[in-house]
Protein backbone atom coordinates (compact mmCIF):
# COMPACT_ATOMS: atom_id res chain seq x y z
CA UNK A 1 0.00 0.00 0.00
CA UNK A 2 1.31 3.16 -0.94
CA UNK A 3 0.43 6.71 -0.04
CA UNK A 4 0.90 10.11 -1.28
CA UNK A 5 0.48 12.75 2.18
CA UNK A 6 0.20 16.28 1.55
CA UNK A 7 -0.75 19.32 4.26
CA UNK A 8 -0.83 22.84 3.69
CA UNK A 9 -3.19 23.36 6.61
CA UNK A 10 -0.78 25.64 8.47
CA UNK A 11 2.62 27.64 7.86
CA UNK A 12 4.50 24.77 6.55
CA UNK A 13 4.15 22.78 3.35
CA UNK A 14 4.62 19.26 3.28
CA UNK A 15 4.63 16.31 1.21
CA UNK A 16 5.34 12.64 1.80
CA UNK A 17 5.41 9.11 0.43
CA UNK A 18 4.59 6.32 2.92
CA UNK A 19 4.63 2.54 2.10
CA UNK A 20 3.36 -0.49 3.93
CA UNK A 21 4.00 1.58 6.95
CA UNK A 22 7.66 2.61 6.09
CA UNK A 23 8.46 6.23 5.57
CA UNK A 24 10.43 6.64 1.63
CA UNK A 25 10.53 10.73 1.49
CA UNK A 26 9.45 13.56 3.42
CA UNK A 27 10.14 16.99 2.34
CA UNK A 28 8.94 20.15 4.76
CA UNK A 29 9.43 24.16 4.22
CA UNK A 30 8.73 26.39 6.41
CA UNK A 31 8.88 29.88 4.01
CA UNK A 32 7.60 32.70 3.17
CA UNK A 33 6.21 31.29 -0.33
CA UNK A 34 2.93 30.27 -0.49
CA UNK A 35 2.42 26.92 -0.55
CA UNK A 36 0.58 27.19 -4.27
CA UNK A 37 4.22 27.99 -5.27
CA UNK A 38 5.79 25.17 -2.77
CA UNK A 39 3.70 22.13 -2.65
CA UNK A 40 3.81 20.68 -5.88
CA UNK A 41 6.95 21.08 -7.27
CA UNK A 42 7.74 19.67 -3.76
CA UNK A 43 5.73 16.64 -4.52
CA UNK A 44 7.28 16.52 -8.07
CA UNK A 45 10.92 16.74 -6.74
CA UNK A 46 10.26 13.71 -4.11
CA UNK A 47 8.73 11.75 -6.97
CA UNK A 48 11.70 12.05 -8.96
CA UNK A 49 13.65 11.48 -6.13
CA UNK A 50 12.13 8.09 -5.52
CA UNK A 51 11.13 7.40 -8.85
CA UNK A 52 7.68 6.94 -7.68
CA UNK A 53 5.18 5.63 -10.62
CA UNK A 54 2.02 7.90 -9.54
CA UNK A 55 0.08 4.66 -11.19
CA UNK A 56 1.09 2.72 -7.99
CA UNK A 57 -0.25 4.93 -5.69
CA UNK A 58 -2.98 3.98 -3.47
CA UNK A 59 -4.29 6.81 -1.81
CA UNK A 60 -3.85 10.30 -0.98
CA UNK A 61 -3.75 11.78 2.19
CA UNK A 62 -4.60 15.01 3.99
CA UNK A 63 -4.73 17.45 6.63
CA UNK A 64 -8.63 18.36 5.94
CA UNK A 65 -8.65 21.16 8.31
CA UNK A 66 -8.76 23.54 10.04
CA UNK A 67 -6.11 25.48 9.01
CA UNK A 68 -5.88 28.94 7.03
CA UNK A 69 -8.70 29.00 4.60
CA UNK A 70 -6.15 29.77 1.46
CA UNK A 71 -4.05 26.57 2.33
CA UNK A 72 -6.63 24.51 3.26
CA UNK A 73 -7.72 25.42 -0.02
CA UNK A 74 -4.35 24.74 -2.21
CA UNK A 75 -3.74 21.32 -0.26
CA UNK A 76 -7.74 19.88 -1.30
CA UNK A 77 -7.23 21.61 -4.99
CA UNK A 78 -4.19 19.41 -5.25
CA UNK A 79 -5.41 16.26 -3.54
CA UNK A 80 -8.69 16.32 -5.24
CA UNK A 81 -7.02 16.71 -8.79
CA UNK A 82 -4.77 14.01 -8.02
CA UNK A 83 -7.09 11.77 -6.80
CA UNK A 84 -9.13 12.60 -9.83
CA UNK A 85 -6.32 12.24 -12.06
CA UNK A 86 -5.29 8.96 -10.84
CA UNK A 87 -9.17 7.32 -9.81
CA UNK A 88 -7.69 7.08 -6.14
CA UNK A 89 -9.87 8.07 -2.80
CA UNK A 90 -8.71 10.72 -0.21
CA UNK A 91 -7.84 9.83 3.22
CA UNK A 92 -9.26 13.07 5.17
CA UNK A 93 -7.32 13.76 8.78
CA UNK A 94 -8.26 15.75 11.26
CA UNK A 95 -5.42 18.76 10.96
CA UNK A 96 -5.01 18.61 14.94
CA UNK A 97 -5.06 15.09 14.92
CA UNK A 98 -2.06 14.93 12.43
CA UNK A 99 -0.09 17.41 14.61
CA UNK A 100 -0.42 15.14 17.80
CA UNK A 101 1.07 12.21 16.23
CA UNK A 102 4.39 14.23 16.13
CA UNK A 103 4.37 13.59 20.39
CA UNK A 104 4.10 9.66 19.67
CA UNK A 105 4.65 7.71 22.77
CA UNK A 106 4.74 10.35 25.46
CA UNK A 107 3.04 9.70 28.62
CA UNK A 108 1.76 13.94 29.16
CA UNK A 109 -1.02 14.90 27.56
CA UNK A 110 -0.75 16.55 23.57
CA UNK A 111 -2.19 19.71 23.18
CA UNK A 112 -1.76 21.11 19.19
CA UNK A 113 -2.79 24.63 19.38
CA UNK A 114 -2.86 26.80 15.98
CA UNK A 115 -3.27 30.51 15.81
CA UNK A 116 -6.82 30.93 14.80
CA UNK A 117 -6.56 34.87 14.39
CA UNK A 118 -9.51 36.80 16.48
CA UNK A 119 -8.11 35.80 19.82
CA UNK A 120 -8.86 31.90 18.81
CA UNK A 121 -7.17 28.91 18.56
CA UNK A 122 -7.84 25.72 16.71
CA UNK A 123 -6.71 23.10 19.09
CA UNK A 124 -7.78 19.69 20.91
CA UNK A 125 -6.79 17.11 23.18
CA UNK A 126 -4.76 14.12 22.79
CA UNK A 127 -2.99 11.20 24.25
CA UNK A 128 -1.34 7.94 23.37
CA UNK A 129 -2.45 4.63 24.75
CA UNK A 130 -1.27 1.22 24.27
CA UNK A 131 -3.10 -0.50 21.51
CA UNK A 132 -5.11 -3.26 22.74
CA UNK A 133 -3.85 -5.90 19.70
CA UNK A 134 -0.73 -4.89 19.99
CA UNK A 135 1.68 -5.16 23.21
CA UNK A 136 4.69 -2.67 21.44
CA UNK A 137 2.33 0.46 19.93
CA UNK A 138 0.32 3.14 21.03
CA UNK A 139 -2.85 4.23 19.53
CA UNK A 140 -4.02 8.25 19.40
CA UNK A 141 -6.76 9.30 21.92
CA UNK A 142 -9.04 12.18 21.40
CA UNK A 143 -9.70 13.82 24.49
CA UNK A 144 -11.14 16.55 23.42
CA UNK A 145 -11.97 16.43 19.72
CA UNK A 146 -10.74 19.16 17.42
CA UNK A 147 -12.42 22.84 17.74
CA UNK A 148 -11.89 26.61 17.74
CA UNK A 149 -11.78 28.01 21.18
CA UNK A 150 -9.94 31.05 23.09
CA UNK A 151 -6.66 30.07 24.74
CA UNK A 152 -8.38 31.02 27.90
CA UNK A 153 -10.91 27.70 26.99
CA UNK A 154 -8.39 25.34 25.84
CA UNK A 155 -5.98 26.10 29.14
CA UNK A 156 -9.25 25.82 31.37
CA UNK A 157 -9.72 22.07 29.28
CA UNK A 158 -5.96 20.89 29.90
CA UNK A 159 -5.59 22.31 33.50
CA UNK A 160 -8.97 20.25 34.24
CA UNK A 161 -6.84 17.09 32.81
CA UNK A 162 -4.91 17.96 35.91
CA UNK A 163 -1.96 16.26 33.95
CA UNK A 164 1.03 17.65 32.63
CA UNK A 165 0.49 19.04 28.82
CA UNK A 166 3.08 19.81 25.82
CA UNK A 167 1.81 21.69 23.40
CA UNK A 168 2.89 22.26 20.23
CA UNK A 169 2.41 23.82 16.75
CA UNK A 170 2.62 27.55 15.44
CA UNK A 171 -0.08 28.84 18.19
CA UNK A 172 2.94 28.23 20.70
CA UNK A 173 4.81 31.83 19.87
CA UNK A 174 2.11 33.58 19.69
CA UNK A 175 0.28 32.13 22.97
CA UNK A 176 3.71 31.46 25.26
CA UNK A 177 2.78 34.43 27.92
CA UNK A 178 -0.62 33.97 27.76
CA UNK A 179 -0.11 29.81 28.91
CA UNK A 180 2.07 31.32 31.33
CA UNK A 181 -0.53 33.02 33.09
CA UNK A 182 -3.40 30.56 32.32
CA UNK A 183 -1.61 26.67 33.42
CA UNK A 184 -2.06 25.64 36.21
CA UNK A 185 -0.55 21.83 35.54
CA UNK A 186 2.82 21.53 34.38
CA UNK A 187 3.69 21.92 30.68
CA UNK A 188 5.92 21.90 28.11
CA UNK A 189 6.74 22.86 24.59
CA UNK A 190 7.99 20.23 22.11
CA UNK A 191 11.18 21.16 20.23
CA UNK A 192 11.37 22.47 16.52
CA UNK A 193 11.91 19.66 14.39
CA UNK A 194 8.61 18.00 16.07
CA UNK A 195 6.35 21.45 16.57
CA UNK A 196 4.65 21.94 13.29
CA UNK A 197 2.78 19.93 10.98
CA UNK A 198 4.82 16.93 9.18
CA UNK A 199 2.53 15.06 5.96
CA UNK A 200 5.10 12.07 7.25
CA UNK A 201 2.21 11.88 10.38
CA UNK A 202 -0.16 12.48 8.54
CA UNK A 203 0.51 9.79 6.04
CA UNK A 204 1.33 7.06 8.95
CA UNK A 205 -2.13 7.82 10.73
CA UNK A 206 -3.66 7.34 7.47
CA UNK A 207 -2.41 4.05 6.86
CA UNK A 208 -4.69 2.92 9.79
CA UNK A 209 -7.04 4.92 8.14
CA UNK A 210 -6.83 3.25 4.63
CA UNK A 211 -7.12 -0.49 6.33
CA UNK A 212 -10.36 0.54 8.20
CA UNK A 213 -11.90 1.69 4.59
CA UNK A 214 -12.06 5.32 6.20
CA UNK A 215 -11.34 7.29 2.51
CA UNK A 216 -13.84 9.16 0.22
CA UNK A 217 -13.50 9.36 -3.81
CA UNK A 218 -11.75 12.93 -4.48
CA UNK A 219 -15.07 14.18 -5.58
CA UNK A 220 -16.63 13.92 -2.48
CA UNK A 221 -13.94 15.89 -0.36
CA UNK A 222 -13.98 19.11 1.00
CA UNK A 223 -11.58 20.96 3.62
CA UNK A 224 -13.06 21.48 6.87
CA UNK A 225 -12.67 24.59 8.09
CA UNK A 226 -14.67 24.67 11.32
CA UNK A 227 -15.23 28.36 11.34
CA UNK A 228 -16.72 31.11 8.72
CA UNK A 229 -14.54 32.55 6.22
CA UNK A 230 -14.07 36.19 6.93
CA UNK A 231 -15.65 37.02 3.44
CA UNK A 232 -18.73 35.16 5.42
CA UNK A 233 -18.76 36.28 8.58
CA UNK A 234 -18.69 39.64 7.01
CA UNK A 235 -21.57 39.02 4.67
CA UNK A 236 -23.95 37.67 7.75
CA UNK A 237 -22.55 40.54 9.50
CA UNK A 238 -23.65 42.87 7.03
CA UNK A 239 -27.35 40.83 6.19
CA UNK A 240 -28.36 40.97 10.01
CA UNK A 241 -28.05 44.96 10.29
CA UNK B 1 22.53 31.16 13.95
CA UNK B 2 21.51 29.28 10.93
CA UNK B 3 22.89 25.64 10.61
CA UNK B 4 23.17 23.41 8.09
CA UNK B 5 22.22 19.97 9.30
CA UNK B 6 23.44 16.57 7.28
CA UNK B 7 23.18 12.87 8.12
CA UNK B 8 23.64 9.61 5.71
CA UNK B 9 24.55 7.34 8.69
CA UNK B 10 22.06 4.94 7.82
CA UNK B 11 19.81 4.10 5.19
CA UNK B 12 18.03 7.65 5.34
CA UNK B 13 19.78 10.67 3.43
CA UNK B 14 18.81 13.28 5.48
CA UNK B 15 19.29 17.76 4.87
CA UNK B 16 17.44 20.51 6.93
CA UNK B 17 17.95 23.80 7.40
CA UNK B 18 17.81 24.99 11.28
CA UNK B 19 17.62 28.76 11.61
CA UNK B 20 17.07 30.12 15.93
CA UNK B 21 15.12 27.53 17.08
CA UNK B 22 13.03 27.38 14.06
CA UNK B 23 13.16 24.50 11.62
CA UNK B 24 13.17 26.05 8.19
CA UNK B 25 12.93 22.99 5.80
CA UNK B 26 13.39 19.18 5.93
CA UNK B 27 14.00 17.21 3.00
CA UNK B 28 14.75 13.03 4.30
CA UNK B 29 14.70 9.64 1.54
CA UNK B 30 14.73 6.11 2.95
CA UNK B 31 15.22 4.94 -1.31
CA UNK B 32 17.87 2.58 -2.34
CA UNK B 33 20.18 5.26 -4.06
CA UNK B 34 23.11 5.99 -2.63
CA UNK B 35 24.02 8.93 -0.84
CA UNK B 36 26.61 10.03 -2.61
CA UNK B 37 23.23 10.66 -5.54
CA UNK B 38 20.91 11.86 -2.96
CA UNK B 39 22.70 13.56 -0.33
CA UNK B 40 24.09 17.11 -2.36
CA UNK B 41 21.16 17.22 -4.98
CA UNK B 42 18.64 17.00 -1.76
CA UNK B 43 20.48 20.39 0.58
CA UNK B 44 20.77 22.04 -3.32
CA UNK B 45 17.44 21.53 -3.74
CA UNK B 46 15.97 22.77 -0.41
CA UNK B 47 18.71 25.93 -0.75
CA UNK B 48 16.78 26.65 -3.91
CA UNK B 49 13.66 26.49 -2.17
CA UNK B 50 14.14 28.22 0.80
CA UNK B 51 16.07 31.01 -1.29
CA UNK B 52 19.11 29.91 0.89
CA UNK B 53 22.09 32.48 0.58
CA UNK B 54 24.88 30.02 1.91
CA UNK B 55 27.04 33.12 3.13
CA UNK B 56 24.63 33.77 5.96
CA UNK B 57 25.44 29.84 7.50
CA UNK B 58 26.59 29.60 10.87
CA UNK B 59 27.97 26.02 10.99
CA UNK B 60 27.45 22.43 9.45
CA UNK B 61 25.94 19.95 11.94
CA UNK B 62 26.99 16.31 11.26
CA UNK B 63 25.73 12.87 12.44
CA UNK B 64 29.54 12.06 12.95
CA UNK B 65 28.52 8.39 13.58
CA UNK B 66 28.20 5.09 14.23
CA UNK B 67 26.83 3.82 11.13
CA UNK B 68 27.38 2.79 7.37
CA UNK B 69 31.43 3.71 6.90
CA UNK B 70 30.19 4.45 3.35
CA UNK B 71 27.71 6.77 4.35
CA UNK B 72 29.75 8.71 7.07
CA UNK B 73 32.74 8.80 4.79
CA UNK B 74 30.19 10.96 2.35
CA UNK B 75 28.21 13.05 5.49
CA UNK B 76 31.96 13.86 6.42
CA UNK B 77 33.28 14.65 2.85
CA UNK B 78 30.19 16.89 2.17
CA UNK B 79 29.94 18.40 5.42
CA UNK B 80 34.08 19.06 5.09
CA UNK B 81 33.83 20.17 1.61
CA UNK B 82 31.18 23.09 2.82
CA UNK B 83 32.64 23.95 5.61
CA UNK B 84 36.07 24.22 4.24
CA UNK B 85 34.73 26.73 1.27
CA UNK B 86 32.37 28.73 3.80
CA UNK B 87 34.94 28.49 6.39
CA UNK B 88 32.66 27.34 9.26
CA UNK B 89 32.76 24.91 11.67
CA UNK B 90 31.34 21.47 11.78
CA UNK B 91 29.14 20.39 15.27
CA UNK B 92 29.98 16.92 15.42
CA UNK B 93 26.66 14.68 16.83
CA UNK B 94 26.87 11.43 17.86
CA UNK B 95 24.73 9.33 15.54
CA UNK B 96 22.67 7.85 18.33
CA UNK B 97 22.13 10.89 20.30
CA UNK B 98 20.43 12.22 16.82
CA UNK B 99 17.89 9.25 16.38
CA UNK B 100 16.94 9.11 20.18
CA UNK B 101 15.43 12.64 19.79
CA UNK B 102 13.24 11.62 17.44
CA UNK B 103 10.99 10.76 20.63
CA UNK B 104 11.49 13.73 22.99
CA UNK B 105 9.10 13.87 25.78
CA UNK B 106 8.55 10.66 25.96
CA UNK B 107 8.65 8.97 29.48
CA UNK B 108 10.31 5.98 28.61
CA UNK B 109 13.75 4.99 27.99
CA UNK B 110 14.66 5.21 24.19
CA UNK B 111 17.24 2.55 22.67
CA UNK B 112 18.02 3.80 19.02
CA UNK B 113 19.48 0.48 17.11
CA UNK B 114 20.92 0.60 13.80
CA UNK B 115 22.15 -2.83 12.13
CA UNK B 116 26.00 -3.22 12.61
CA UNK B 117 26.02 -6.72 10.86
CA UNK B 118 28.09 -9.37 12.29
CA UNK B 119 25.35 -9.37 14.85
CA UNK B 120 25.68 -6.40 16.32
CA UNK B 121 24.14 -3.27 17.01
CA UNK B 122 25.39 0.02 17.23
CA UNK B 123 23.09 1.80 20.26
CA UNK B 124 22.90 3.44 23.47
CA UNK B 125 19.98 4.02 26.04
CA UNK B 126 18.32 7.82 26.63
CA UNK B 127 15.75 9.67 28.66
CA UNK B 128 14.21 13.06 28.62
CA UNK B 129 14.65 15.01 31.72
CA UNK B 130 13.51 18.45 32.31
CA UNK B 131 15.91 21.31 31.36
CA UNK B 132 17.28 22.57 34.72
CA UNK B 133 17.04 26.64 33.83
CA UNK B 134 13.65 25.49 31.84
CA UNK B 135 10.55 24.77 33.62
CA UNK B 136 9.13 23.93 29.64
CA UNK B 137 11.61 21.87 27.65
CA UNK B 138 13.14 18.48 28.37
CA UNK B 139 16.64 17.50 27.89
CA UNK B 140 18.44 14.50 26.41
CA UNK B 141 20.22 12.46 29.29
CA UNK B 142 22.72 10.16 28.03
CA UNK B 143 22.29 6.43 30.16
CA UNK B 144 24.16 4.27 28.30
CA UNK B 145 26.58 6.06 25.52
CA UNK B 146 26.80 5.60 22.26
CA UNK B 147 28.38 1.75 21.54
CA UNK B 148 28.62 -1.38 19.62
CA UNK B 149 27.78 -4.69 21.32
CA UNK B 150 25.47 -7.56 20.37
CA UNK B 151 21.31 -7.52 20.31
CA UNK B 152 21.55 -9.85 23.58
CA UNK B 153 23.98 -7.29 25.54
CA UNK B 154 21.67 -4.47 25.02
CA UNK B 155 18.69 -6.12 25.80
CA UNK B 156 20.05 -7.05 28.84
CA UNK B 157 21.54 -3.27 29.57
CA UNK B 158 17.57 -2.31 28.97
CA UNK B 159 16.25 -4.89 31.37
CA UNK B 160 18.65 -4.19 33.94
CA UNK B 161 16.86 -0.37 33.86
CA UNK B 162 13.53 -1.86 34.95
CA UNK B 163 11.56 0.66 32.64
CA UNK B 164 9.91 0.57 29.78
CA UNK B 165 11.58 1.44 26.43
CA UNK B 166 11.27 2.47 22.98
CA UNK B 167 13.18 0.92 20.51
CA UNK B 168 14.02 2.68 17.23
CA UNK B 169 16.60 2.65 14.15
CA UNK B 170 16.83 0.45 11.22
CA UNK B 171 17.94 -2.36 13.72
CA UNK B 172 14.40 -3.02 14.62
CA UNK B 173 12.82 -5.16 11.83
CA UNK B 174 15.96 -6.73 11.90
CA UNK B 175 16.16 -7.98 16.09
CA UNK B 176 12.21 -7.97 16.45
CA UNK B 177 12.41 -11.56 17.08
CA UNK B 178 14.81 -11.49 18.85
CA UNK B 179 13.67 -8.83 21.23
CA UNK B 180 10.55 -10.38 21.80
CA UNK B 181 12.72 -13.47 23.33
CA UNK B 182 15.03 -11.49 25.32
CA UNK B 183 13.15 -8.14 26.54
CA UNK B 184 11.86 -8.68 30.58
CA UNK B 185 10.60 -5.10 30.57
CA UNK B 186 7.93 -3.48 28.37
CA UNK B 187 9.09 -1.99 25.14
CA UNK B 188 7.74 -0.71 22.28
CA UNK B 189 8.82 0.27 18.55
CA UNK B 190 8.37 4.03 16.99
CA UNK B 191 6.14 4.55 14.31
CA UNK B 192 7.70 5.04 10.78
CA UNK B 193 7.66 8.78 10.85
CA UNK B 194 9.78 8.83 13.91
CA UNK B 195 12.03 5.27 13.63
CA UNK B 196 14.84 6.79 10.92
CA UNK B 197 17.41 9.46 11.47
CA UNK B 198 16.12 12.94 10.68
CA UNK B 199 18.24 15.91 10.00
CA UNK B 200 16.00 18.23 11.45
CA UNK B 201 16.52 16.68 14.84
CA UNK B 202 20.59 16.71 14.77
CA UNK B 203 20.15 20.42 13.69
CA UNK B 204 18.22 21.25 16.50
CA UNK B 205 20.53 19.60 19.12
CA UNK B 206 23.41 21.20 17.69
CA UNK B 207 21.46 24.13 18.00
CA UNK B 208 22.68 23.43 21.97
CA UNK B 209 26.33 22.55 20.77
CA UNK B 210 26.49 25.91 19.19
CA UNK B 211 25.58 27.82 22.15
CA UNK B 212 28.25 25.72 24.08
CA UNK B 213 30.79 26.09 21.43
CA UNK B 214 30.80 22.48 20.86
CA UNK B 215 31.96 22.19 17.74
CA UNK B 216 35.64 21.72 15.17
CA UNK B 217 36.94 23.19 12.58
CA UNK B 218 36.18 21.37 9.23
CA UNK B 219 39.39 19.90 8.34
CA UNK B 220 39.81 18.46 12.57
CA UNK B 221 36.50 16.60 11.75
CA UNK B 222 36.53 12.89 11.16
CA UNK B 223 33.89 10.70 11.39
CA UNK B 224 33.37 8.24 14.76
CA UNK B 225 33.53 4.34 13.24
CA UNK B 226 33.37 2.60 17.04
CA UNK B 227 34.62 -0.51 14.84
CA UNK B 228 37.15 -1.58 12.80
CA UNK B 229 36.20 -1.63 8.78
CA UNK B 230 36.26 -4.86 7.44
CA UNK B 231 39.34 -4.04 5.23
CA UNK B 232 41.09 -3.10 8.22
CA UNK B 233 39.63 -6.14 10.19
CA UNK B 234 41.05 -8.52 7.36
CA UNK B 235 44.07 -6.74 7.20
CA UNK B 236 44.73 -6.95 11.17
CA UNK B 237 43.73 -10.79 11.26
CA UNK B 238 46.07 -11.38 8.22
CA UNK B 239 49.28 -9.65 10.28
CA UNK B 240 48.17 -12.39 13.34
CA UNK B 241 48.66 -15.26 11.48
Amino acid sequence: MKIIALDSSGLVASAAIVEDDALIGEYNIQYKKTHSQTLLPMLDELKKMVELDLATIDAIALAKGPGSFTGLRIGSATAKGLGFALQIPIIEIPTLDGLACNMYGTDKLVCPIMDARRNQVYTGVYEFVKNQDSPVTYGLKVLTEQCAVSVEEIAEICNGYGREVIFLGDGVPVFTDKLAELMKVPYGFAPAHMNRQRAAAFGILASTYYKEGKMVPADKHAPEYLRLSQAEREKNEKANH
